[in-house]
C-alpha cells in the first residue's frame, strides 16, 4: 500500500515494519505515514489515523488501539458477525472504541479468502479494503494499481494465481462491513478471570510456577508493550542473562491443528517425539497411582517391555505449531496420530501439564537409542522455530542426551533465534535445576566463544583434581579418600563424574570445615559433573563467516563438539548462499543457481585426523544419528557433527509437514550421504571411516525438483538448469566415491 | 645494561629500542634513561651525556653524534689504530668531537670478540666497556651482574659459551682507548665527493638515474633522519603510493664476503641465480659489441648453446648479503664461485650495473625452465631479507616469470617486510616501464583484498571486451577488426594477450578519433594484457589468520594465484607457533614442543577439486618448482602453491647457507612432500593428482635433529622429545601414504 501511495501519488510515504523474533506465529507492525510534507519522523506511530488488525485473536493479545486518534478508523479481519462482536472483543476495546467515537469496520478476509483458494493469504483483500476506507487515491486507480502489483509478483507464477488475487481484490472492497457501535459499550465492564485468560494461556498449575520474570517482562514483552517498561525490570539481570525455561509460559496456541493421539493404534515407538521440532509431543511412563490421580481423559496403555508402567503419548496443544511432522513419521499401520482443530484438543493442555510434574523415572532403556531417548526430558522445549523446521530437532535431541551438563556457545543464526528470543528462553532446566548455559556472542566467532568456555572449565576442574591429590596426602576420612580417588578417576567421563559428584559433595559438606583446601574444594562443587561443551552454528557460520574461527579451534584438539545445522543456505536472513550451498541452488546472491560445487567440510576436517567427524541426517537414518551424537560427545578431542536440515527456505513441494521424509529421499538418491569419521578407531588398528548411507537407489533429479530452490532455476533458466543439474549431481557423486574410497581403506 | 642498573640500583631506569625494517644488516638504536628521578619522557632522547656506536661503519652513514652533550662521552667500536681515525671518521664527526670536549673512546670489540671465539658477537665487550665509563655502579659488582646474566641467558648452552662470555666481560673493561683529540680536529673540513660516496655507495650510472624520491626521502630516512622530514616530501605520494625499484639505490654493503665469479669453472647452469635470495648474481648474455665496450675486467665466455653471444655471471657486492647459497648451489665440479673479502670485489660494482643496462635480449631457452628462467630480469631485487632467507627466491623466481603483468596482494609477514620495508621498494620494473603492482592491506584480510584486485581487473577487461563487440559491428578498419577479435579470442591468456596488446594500441591509436567506444577502448589500454594476480603470504597468514578469507577466496573459482611461504612459524613476529608448525618444533606460544600435527592446507584445498594446489620445495627440485609455478598460473581457476622456506627461525645447523640443501634433505626424508593436483587433468579424465616426491630415503631423525627448533626440544625436555619425534615422523608418514594413495587412482 505504502508503496503504490508513494509512486501514484505526489504524497511523502514511509513505512516501517516492526518484527518479532518468532519464525512461527511471529507479529509484524506495520507503521505507514504518509503526506503532503516531508517526513521526518524517525520514530514509531503512537497517534494514528487507521489501525487495521489482520489477525482476530490479538484482539485479546495486544492493546490494539492505543494510539488511535478520536474519530479515527478501525478495521479489523475477523470471522465474526457484527452480533457476536460484543461477546468477543474484550472490555477495553469496546470502551476504546466507544468513547473515541472510533469508525470501525470489519472484514471476513479468511473467509473469503479461503473461498477464492487463496488459503490464509489475505493480504490483497485487507489491501483493497483499507483503499476503499482510506480514500487517499480514487478507488478505480488504486485498484488498477493493486492488479498491476499483483502481475509484478505473482505474474511468474501463473494466470490462475493472478486471478484469484484480482478476485481477492474485488472482493475486498465490497466486503466490509461498518459496526454500528453499541452506546453501552463505554462502560463495557473488565472481568479479572477474562484478563487472566487472554493474558496467559497457560493452566493454573502453570501459572502458579512462574517465575516473578514471566509476569514482569516476558508478559509484557509478548503484548508489543516491552518498550514500556522501566529499567528497574531488568534489575535483577545487569549482566544480560535471562532466566531458562520461559518458553513453556507463552503457550502461544498458534496452531490451526493438532495431533490427537489415537491409543489403540500406537505402537510405543517414540518417534513422534524424536521428531518434533517444538518438544510438544512427549511419550511418558506412569505408574497406576499417578494414572489414578490423572485428570479425566488421561488414557494409557500398558508400556511395552516395561513392567508395571502405562505408557502414554501427551500433546501440547498451545505449545504444537500444527506442523504435523510427528503425524507424517508416525510408523503404526494405522495413524496413531491424527491432525484435529485446536479448540477441539484444549482440554489435552492440562494432561500435558499434569504428565510433566510426574516423579521422574529412571530410563528403562539405553538412552542412546531412538527410543531410550525420548524418556529423557528435552532441555529444550517450545522454540518459536518455524513449523517444521529441520534443524530444532537435533538441538532438542543433544539436550535429551547432555542437557544436564550442557554449555552451548550458539553462533548467530535461526539457531540463536529459535534458541534464544527474547524475552523468552526455550532452553530449560530438569527437576533438579540442572540444564543447558546457553549464549550468543558473534556470528563470526563463536568457535572461539565456546573454545574458550571450554578451557575455562577444564582450567578450574584440573586446579581441582590438583587440590585432590594434595589433600589425599592428608589426614582425610578414608570414605572422602576413595570418593575422591574414584572422581579422579573417572574425571572425564560425563556419566562417571555423575554418578560420582553426588557422594563425594555430601563427604564433602560433612567434612569440608577441616582443611581449607577442602572448603575450596566445595565451592567449587559445580564443576564436578564433567561439562558437555557444544558450539552450535548454521552452515552460513561453519563453511564461511566461523570457518576460520572453526578450522582453529578444531585443529586446537580440545575436547568440544559442534554442531552445525547445514540448511545449505544462510536461512535467518532469508536465504543466502553459502559454501554449504550445492550447484544449481537458487538462493540470494546466486539469483541464477550456484555455480561451484558444496564445500566438502567434514573432508576438511577429517584430514585433520585427530577431529572426530560425522554426517547425519535423521530423518534418514535415526539411529545413526543416535550412534553420531553419542560418539561425538564421547571422544575426548573435538568432534563436529554436519546435520542435514531442511528448511522452510528450500521450498519443499511436499511441505514442511515432510520434512523428515525429504531427508530420507536426499540420502536415498545420493544428494546427502552419511558418515562417521572415529580416530579411535585408528588408535584400534581399524578403518575410522564409516560409510553408513546405503548405495543410491533413489532418482536425484526427482529429488531436487521436488523442491523450489532447484526447480526455480528451470523455470527461469531452463538451458542453464539443465546443465547445473547434472553438475550438482555429478558433484554429489564425486563426493560419494570419494567417501567409498576412505570407507575401503583396511588400514 | 638498563635490566641491570634497574635491578641493582636504586635508579629509575627506562629503555626503548628503535629498530627499523631490514632483517638483514639492519639498525637498533637503543635509547636507554636512568636517574634518581622518575623518567616521565616518552619520547627519544635528543640530549644524551654518553652514546656508543658498535659498528665503525655507521660513522659515514649516520649523523651519530648529534645531540651528545658537551664534555660527554662516545665510544666507538672499530677496527682503526687511533692514528687512523683522522683518515676514517669524516670530518663532521671529526668538528663535533673537537669542538664539544668530547671525551672519545675506543675498543676493538670485534677483534676480541674474534680472538675469544664469539665471532660476531660483541654485546657483552661494549656492555663492560660501558659500565667501566659510566661509573654508575661500582666496576666489580657490575662485571659480577654481568657475569650472572651471562649464566642466565647461556647457560644451556654449555659451560664453553659461559666461559667465552664472562672472558668478553673481562677484556671489555682493559680494552678501552682514551683517544686524544687532535685540535686541528675543530677546523675538519669537507670533502664533497666524499660526502656523495658516504650518502650513496652507488656509482655515478646509477645515482643519476635515482627518481627524486630517493635524494628526498630514501636517503634522509636511511640516515635515521626520517623523522625530520617534511610532510612536503610526500606532496607527490599523498595516495600512499611509494614509487617501485628504490631498494637498488640503497646498496647497502652489509656482506663480510660476496662470492667472485670463475668464469673457466661455470658450466653456465644459472643455477646461482635461480637460488639467490637476494637477486645479487645474474647471468647475462652479451654481444660483441657490448663485451668490447665493457668495462675492464668485463670477464665473458661463449653462450653454451646461443650461437654468437657470450655469457657472463655478475656479482653485486653493494647489494649481496654474503649469504653464500648460491656457492653452496653451484653444481660446477670446481666451484665457479668463491667467497671474497668485499673490499677485494667492489670494483664488480660497475660491471654489474654495466651488464645490468645492456640492451634486453630475447630470452633463447624458455623461460619456464630453470635456466631459462635466469635470463628473465628479476623484477624483485636487493630486499631486506635476512641472509640465506628461504621466501624471497620464490617471489623473484615468480617475477621473473609473470612480474611484468603481475600485481600483488601481500599479507603482513617477513614478505610485506622484505616485500616493502619504507623507504626503499624491492619490487620493480622493466625497460619498458612493467613491473609488479604491490599493496598490503592487513594480516588477515589479504586473500580477499586480492581477490577485490582480481575481481576489479576482471570487470574492466570484460567491459572492453563487450565494448569490442560492439564497435565490431561498426565500419572500423578491417585490420583493427582483426587485431581485436585477436584479442578477444586471447583475452584470457598471459602471454596471448600481451603479443597482441601492441598490435591493437598502435591501431587504435590511429583510429581512436573515429568513435567515441574506440576511444573509450584506448582508455585501458593499460588493462590489455591479461594481469596475473597473486597473493603472497606466510603460513601465519595462510593456515592461521587469514584462513578463513583464503578459503572462501579459493573456493570462488576466480583465477587468482596463492602462493604460501612455509616456514612452518610466524617468522616476522620471531617464530610463534602456526597451524603449519608440525609436532614437536619448539616454537613461541609452544615451547614445550608443538602437540598436535601440521594442518595438511593442501588437501583441504584439494578436496574442492577446482583448485590447482602445488607443494613445492625449490632446493630439493627446481624443475618440480618451475613446472608448479607455470600450471598454477596458466589454469584459469585459483592455484595453491604451498612452498617450503627454511628460515633463521628453523636455527640450521648447517647455516643459512644452505637453505637450499635443507630442503632436499627435508623432502628426502619425506619431512616435506612435493606433488601438484591440477584440475584440468580430471577434465581430460587423467588423476589429478601427481606426486612429485620419491620415496624417502633420508633419515627422518637426522633432518630434524639437524634444526634447532626440534633440537632443543631434545635438551630441554629428553623424555618429552622422544615421543613427539616419533609421533612427528609418523605424522609425516600418514600425510604421505594419503598422498600416495591419490597418486595411484586411475580415475
Ligand atoms: C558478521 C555478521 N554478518 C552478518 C550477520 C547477519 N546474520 C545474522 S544470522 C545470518 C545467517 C545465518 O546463517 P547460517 O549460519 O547458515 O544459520 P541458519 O540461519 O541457516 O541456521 C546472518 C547473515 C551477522 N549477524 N554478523
Ligand atoms: C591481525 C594481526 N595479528 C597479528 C599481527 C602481527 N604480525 C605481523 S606479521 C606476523 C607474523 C606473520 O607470520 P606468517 O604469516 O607465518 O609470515 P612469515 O613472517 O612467516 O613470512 C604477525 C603475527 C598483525 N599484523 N595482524
Ligand atoms: S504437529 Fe509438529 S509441533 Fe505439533 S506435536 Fe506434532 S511435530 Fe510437534
Ligand atoms: S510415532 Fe506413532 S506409534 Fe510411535 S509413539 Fe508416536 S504415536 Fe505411537
Ligand atoms: S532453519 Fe529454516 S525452518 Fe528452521 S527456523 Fe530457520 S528458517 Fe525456519
Ligand atoms: S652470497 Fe647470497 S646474496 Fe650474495 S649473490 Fe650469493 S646468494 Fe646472492
Ligand atoms: S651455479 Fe655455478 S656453474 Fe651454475 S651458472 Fe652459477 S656459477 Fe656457473
Ligand atoms: S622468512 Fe625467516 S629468513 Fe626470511 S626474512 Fe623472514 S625471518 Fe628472515
Amino acid at each position: 500500500s505504502i508503496k503504490i501511495i508513494g509512486d501514484h501519488t505526489d504524497m511523502y510515504a514511509q513505512g516501517y515494519f516492526a518484527y518479532d523474533s518468532k519464525k512461527s506465529g511471529g507479529v509484524t507492525v506495520s507503521h505507514l505515514r504518509f503526506g503532503h510534507k516531508p517526513i521526518k519522523a524517525p520514530y514509531l506511530i503512537n497517534k494514528a489515523d487507521f489501525i487495521a488488525c489482520h489477525n482476530q485473536s490479538y484482539v485479546d493479545k495486544y492493546d490494539i488501539l492505543s494510539g488511535l486518534k478520536k474519530g479515527g478508523t478501525f478495521l479489523l479481519n475477523c470471522i465474526w458477525q457484527e452480533d457476536e462482536l460484543a461477546e468477543k472483543l474484550p472490555a477495553s476495546i469496546k470502551r476504546y472504541i466507544a468513547a473515541n467515537d472510533v469508525q470501525f469496520y470489519t472484514v471476513n478476509a479468511v473467509g473469503i479468502a479461503a473461498e477464492i483458494g487463496l488459503g490464509g493469504r489475505i493480504n490483497m483483500i485487507m489491501q483493497s479494503a483499507f483503499f476503499k476506507l482510506a480514500n487517499i487515491v480514487p478507488l478505480q486507480d488504486a485498484v488498477e494499481y493493486l492488479k498491476n502489483a499483483v502481475v509484478q509478483s505473482y505474474g511468474r507464477k501463473g494466470q490462475k494465481v493472478v486471478d484469484m488475487n484480482n478476485a481477492a481484490i474485488d472482493r475486498g472492497i465490497n466486503a466490509l462491513i461498518k459496526i454500528n457501535v453499541p452506546v453501552a459499550w463505554k462502560d463495557a465492564q473488565d472481568i479479572p478471570e477474562e484478563i487472566a485468560k487472554r493474558e496467559c494461556a497457560c493452566s493454573a498449575l502453570t501459572q502458579k510456577k512462574a517465575p516473578a520474570f514471566v509476569k514482569n517482562v516476558l508478559v509484557p514483552m509478548n503484548k508489543q508493550e516491552g518498550d514500556k517498561l522501566p529499567l528497574s525490570a531488568f534489575a535483577d539481570m545487569v549482566d544480560g542473562t535471562f532466566p531458562a525455561g520461559t518458553a513453556a509460559f507463552e503457550k502461544r496456541g498458534i496452531a490451526v491443528n493438532v495431533p490427537e493421539w489415537q491409543a489403540d493404534h500406537c505402537i510405543q515407538c517414540n518417534q513422534c517425539s524424536y521428531v518434533c521440532p517444538h518438544a510438544s509431543i512427549r511419550p511418558v511412563l506412569v505408574t497406576d497411582k499417578e494414572a489414578g490421580n490423572a485428570p479425566a481423559g488421561f488414557v494409557t496403555r500398558p508400556a511395552t517391555g516395561v513392567e508395571g508402567l502405562h505408557f502414554r503419548v501427551n500433546v501440547s496443544p498451545l505449545d504444537c505449531t500444527g506442523c504435523a511432522s510427528c503425524v507424517r513419521v508416525c510408523p503404526a499401520k494405522e495413524k496413531a496420530l491424527v491432525m484435529k482443530p485446536l479448540d477441539s484438543q484444549i482440554q489435552e493442555q492440562a494432561r500435558f501439564e499434569y504428565a510433566l510434574q510426574l516423579a521422574p523415572k529412571a530410563n528403562p532403556l539405553n538412552k542412546e537409542t531412538v527410543k531410550g531417548s525420548q524418556f529423557e526430558q528435552p532441555l529444550f522445549e517450545f522454540s518459536g522455530a518455524c513449523a517444521g523446521c529441520g534443524e530444532t530437532p537435533y538441538a532438542k535431541l543433544v539436550t535429551q542426551l547432555f542437557g544436564d551438563r550442557m554449555m552451548v556457545a550458539n553462533a548467530t543464526g535461526c539457531s540463536s533465534i529459535w534458541g534464544a528470543s527474547a524475552p523468552s528462553m526455550p532452553y530449560t532446566t530438569n527437576h533438579k535445576g540442572h540444564g543447558p548455559a546457553w549464549a550468543n556472542s558473534l556470528f563470526e566467532d563463536n568457535a572461539e566463544y565456546g573454545l574458550g568456555m571450554h578451557v575455562a572449565v577444564k582450567q578450574i576442574r584440573d586446579r581441582l583434581a590438583g587440590q585432590m591429590h594434595e589433600v589425599l596426602a592428608t589426614d582425610i576420612s578414608p570414605a572422602l579418600k576413595t570418593a575422591m580417588a574414584a572422581w579422579i578417576a573417572h574425571q572425564e567421563s560425563g556419566e562417571g563424574s555423575r554418578e560420582r559428584a553426588e557422594t563425594l559433595t555430601a563427604l564433602l559438606e560433612a567434612e569440608k570445615g577441616q582443611h581449607a583446601l577442602l572448603n575450596e574444594i566445595y565451592k567449587y562443587k559445580g564443576y564436578f559433573v564433567k561439562r558437555s561443551q557444544w558450539i552450535f552454528g548454521g552452515d552460513g557460520w561453519a563453511y564461511d563467516i566461523g570457518y576460520g574461527g572453526l578450522d582453529h579451534v578444531l585443529a586446537s584438539g580440545e575436547d568440544v563438539n559442534v554442531l552445525v545445522f547445514d540448511t545449505e543456505v544462510y536461512s535467518n536472513t532469508g536465504g543466502q548462499s553459502s559454501k554449504a550451498t550445492p550447484t544449481a541452488a537458487i538462493a540470494q546472491f546466486a539469483a541464477s543457481g550456484k555455480r561451484v560445487k558444496k564445500k566438502d567440510l567434514g573432508m576438511m576436517a577429517i584430514s585433520y585426523g585427530y577431529v572426530y567427524v560425522a554426517q547425519i541426517a535423521m530423518g534418514a537414518n535415526q539411529a545413526q544419528t543416535m550412534k553420531a551424537l553419542a560418539e561425538a560427545e564421547a571422544y575426548p578431542g573435538p568432534s563436529l557433527i554436519i546435520a542435514y536440515a531442511p528448511c522452510v527456505t528450500h521450498g519443499l513441494k511436499s511441505g514442511m509437514d515432510q520434512s523428515q521424509a525429504e531427508m530420507k529421499k536426499a540420502v536415498d538418491c545420493g544428494y546427502w550421504a552419511l558418515y562417521r569419521y572415529n580416530p579411535q578407531l585408528k588408535e584400534r588398528g581399524k578403518n575410522p571411516f564409516t560409510l553408513d548411507s546405503k548405495e543410491p537407489t533413489g532418482n536425484f533429479r526427482d529429488f531436487i525438483l521436488g523442491e523450489v530452490r532447484y526447480a526455480s532455476l528451470q523455470a527461469k533458466f531452463p538451458e542453464a538448469a539443465e546443465e547445473l543439474f547434472a553438475k550438482t549431481e555429478a558433484d554429489a557423486k564425486e563426493r560419494l566415491k570419494v567417501y567409498k574410497r576412505l570407507a575401503e581403506y583396511s588400514d
